[in-house]
């Protein structure tokens, strides 16, 4: 065994004090949003109506490289980071491969994933801005769960519009919210227009995160001192969740590592964003080179089968047009059991650096992601969130080609959160009724042909 | 804002590397395992049917104070430990106190909880003896899962009964055991003797923790290869806990820092007792001085107003007798939702300790203690298992009078583990519906009644 630890934390005094913006060190900037109607680029006047001030200034600023995090939220941070950066001893030992297996371990809060790095951040500039609340959505229920902590802890109002089907599924998500003080309302609902409009003409639906979407948008723009916040996507996002990627690499300094790839899951691209993006950073600047890899469900591949255009972030088609690869905003992904991978598209800086042949994409099938979620589990003890468990998928592949090679290949992958409160899905796996799904070409085209045109 | 940090984590090296055995400084030792039949002591040799060999050992060792962790148990615990000693600033200021309060948190690993490091020690002598599996029971579930993963670390056979009301209203507790490769059967079953005469003279029962341990016990004796293990009460375990206490004087000693009073909840008393191990140990050798306060449910009082006696620990009383505080064995705790803590008695080393005037106990409310765990979650962010929000009460209490008195007194408590689990809990708290129940004296006497004439 080698001298370094299972676990490397970093000192607090060591924690990041800036977060680190990749699009400062692109050449190729992500494509700006665009106005639904006039299909001109938004300006900050436009999208502060909807989200905080500073959190626009930080969603249109594509040219300063660091941006300091309030001492505030470093001090939040505090309460459950540095998050540790883990040696995969025993799943090296399982696999008998000579590639050393790194994991950067984003689980270990009440969230139970990385979405609370820019929940608190999105809560501190609401409540500096003296905002009463913010409102938002949430499916599978970890960014609602998230931004439910971060709000108690600035003393905000908190609306959540859950999915109904998750509201009705995951009633112990719901518990946790409402534990923390949010409302937590299934959606569609009564409570606004446009869950009124889709109630009349689809009485009985189950909802949809696009949805929601809308709910939580119209609550905010028609509230008094309320805006609407969002868990992945958007710039301001992968800014805030770079935490995670400077953490582990001051890790990786202090244990004198470097890695050959960096491995993430991929819904809308805050994790894997805030995963790579000092070590896109030292690519884009020429410093160092890194394999850097996607890995999304084969039954919503956004980034190995969708088309890099713009298009609506919401099935409402009230928010702004962004530019992704996307499998169009109709596109309805099958009931995956990584909720938090069942988005169309993908975050728009992610997208232009995929398209700049920066990083690589492969989707993966549940049935094989449960394989390795349950092996993980077995031999490095956490039980992982079906999400997380797309890039150990991933990983263990690579770990295992490197058996066949003998390559020493050190592999580091994003382990965003843990699976407690998708025991569902593990259940339908443990008695084998767990099947996998592959959109055939003819359902991509009909989400294609709902793209607009620009 | 003082310089001690937020978390204080040992570095792998300074893990310990030995137990620590508060009994080898008990002046007067805790009483002796009895034979039901005879009333002698338990010899090894009568327990060796029931409990590994090197675990008997250790049952019935009250002479050495240190006992190696073999070096295969410290690489597990490196997966998973050092577990982090908190400095709760956001709980201190929330609640305008003077005190200094800390918290040792054992709840950063699957299982949820502490008992997972006495399970992999029993998994591991279970192991080396070249046994097939071992069988247990759980009510909550933590043992259980606990367990399970110990067994697939070591890739024994797990068998876990499980109370059957449990198995029912806690399906995904249960699929983490399955996760892990346990078989898990919902108690009373078919499968066992006593089963069936339970099921024969009670149909419809939903099960209780005394049955399930007799059922456990009885495949574990009649099965070629397995032993039987429990995860509280017993004096091995409280050994193996003792590397929560040894952490964190490690840690206190780190940062210049030494508690005044030391709580823990306690059920059985495994967390308890290997929280404070060392610091009773320091208070026994006359070195130190530490108020230690032991919380338990006023529906299952049984330091505050149990009996010490001989009584049988298990309801079929199969088991051999301990002494110690007790409800009495047919002692029906009301349905607290901290199921951890609903057991009759408590540890002989505890009970022992406890007569001795070394620790004080004190009891409290469900909806108070309820009340303290989302006061915590929404200031420290962790949402705590119920058991663990016991000592969480009682430490707001007593930073309470602190505030009262103007004393800063340093309160370390003991964070057992999280309540995700425990959501139909919380969710009563939220709707307002949980309430109270203390038992009155005709409720006592009843449990008392059966108490064994020794």
């Amino acid at each position: 065994m080698s001298n370094i630890p299972y676990k490397t934390y970093l000192e607090e005094s060591e924690m990041p004090k800036q977060w680190y913006n990749v699009r400062a060190d692109m050449k190729n900037k992500p494509a700006p949003l665009l106005n639904p109607g006039t299909h001109k680029p938004m300006t900050a006047e436009e999208l502060s109506v909807v989200f905080c001030d500073e959190l626009v200034q930080q969603e249109l600023n594509d040219t300063d490289a660091y941006i300091d995090i309030p001492e505030e939220i470093r001090e939040f941070y505090k309460m459950y980071r540095p998050s540790p950066l883990v040696r995969a001893y025993c799943l090296e030992k399982a696999l008998g491969t000579p590639a050393k297996i790194y994991y950067k371990f984003e689980g270990n809060n009440t969230s139970g994933s990385h979405k609370l790095n820019s929940a608190i951040a999105q809560a501190y500039y609401a409540k500096k801005q003296g905002l009463k609340g913010v409102t938002t959505e949430t499916g599978a229920g970890q960014w609602g769960t998230a931004l439910s902590m971060a709000c108690a802890y600035f003393g905000l109002d908190c609306k959540v519009f859950m999915v109904k089907v998750s509201y009705e599924q995951k009633p112990f998500r719901r518990e946790v919210m409402r534990t923390y003080g949010a409302s937590v309302t299934p959606s569609p609902s009564e409570t606004t227009n446009v869950g009124r409009k889709i109630l009349a003409e689809h009485p009985g639906t189950t909802g949809s995160l696009g949805c929601a979407i809308s709910e939580a948008v119209e609550v905010a723009v028609g509230s008094e001192g309320y805006r609407y916040v969002l868990g992945s996507v958007l710039n301001q996002v992968l800014l805030h969740q770079s935490v995670i990627g400077l953490e582990c690499k001051a890790a990786f300094e202090k244990i004198g590592v470097k890695p050959d790839m960096i491995i993430g899951c991929a819904g809308g691209g805050s994790n894997l964003g805030g995963l790579i993006a000092p070590f896109m950073g030292e690519k884009l600047r020429g410093e160092a080179d890194y394999r850097i890899i996607a890995v999304e469900p084969a039954s919503c591949p956004s980034l190995t089968r969708g088309k890099y255009a713009y298009d609506f972030c919401d099935t409402g088609m009230v928010c702004p047009l962004a530019k992704m690869y996307t499998l169009g905003s109709g596109f309805i992904p099958s009931p995956n059991h990584a909720g938090g991978l069942r988005y169309h598209g993908m975050s728009s800086t992610l997208s232009q650096l995929y398209d700049d042949g920066l990083m690589e994409a492969r989707s993966v099938e549940q049935t094989s992601v449960f394989e390795a979620a349950q092996f993980f589990a077995r031999t490095e003890g956490i039980l992982p969130a079906p999400e997380s468990s797309h890039a150990i998928r991933a990983a263990m592949d690579e770990a295992i080609k490197c058996k066949e090679t003998g390559e020493e290949k050190t592999i580091l992958f994003g382990l965003t959160g843990t699976g407690y409160f998708d025991m569902v899905a593990y259940q339908k796996y443990n008695d084998g009724e767990m099947t996998d799904y592959i959109p055939t070409d003819e359902d991509l085209a009909k989400g294609f042909a709902g793209l607009p045109e620009i």
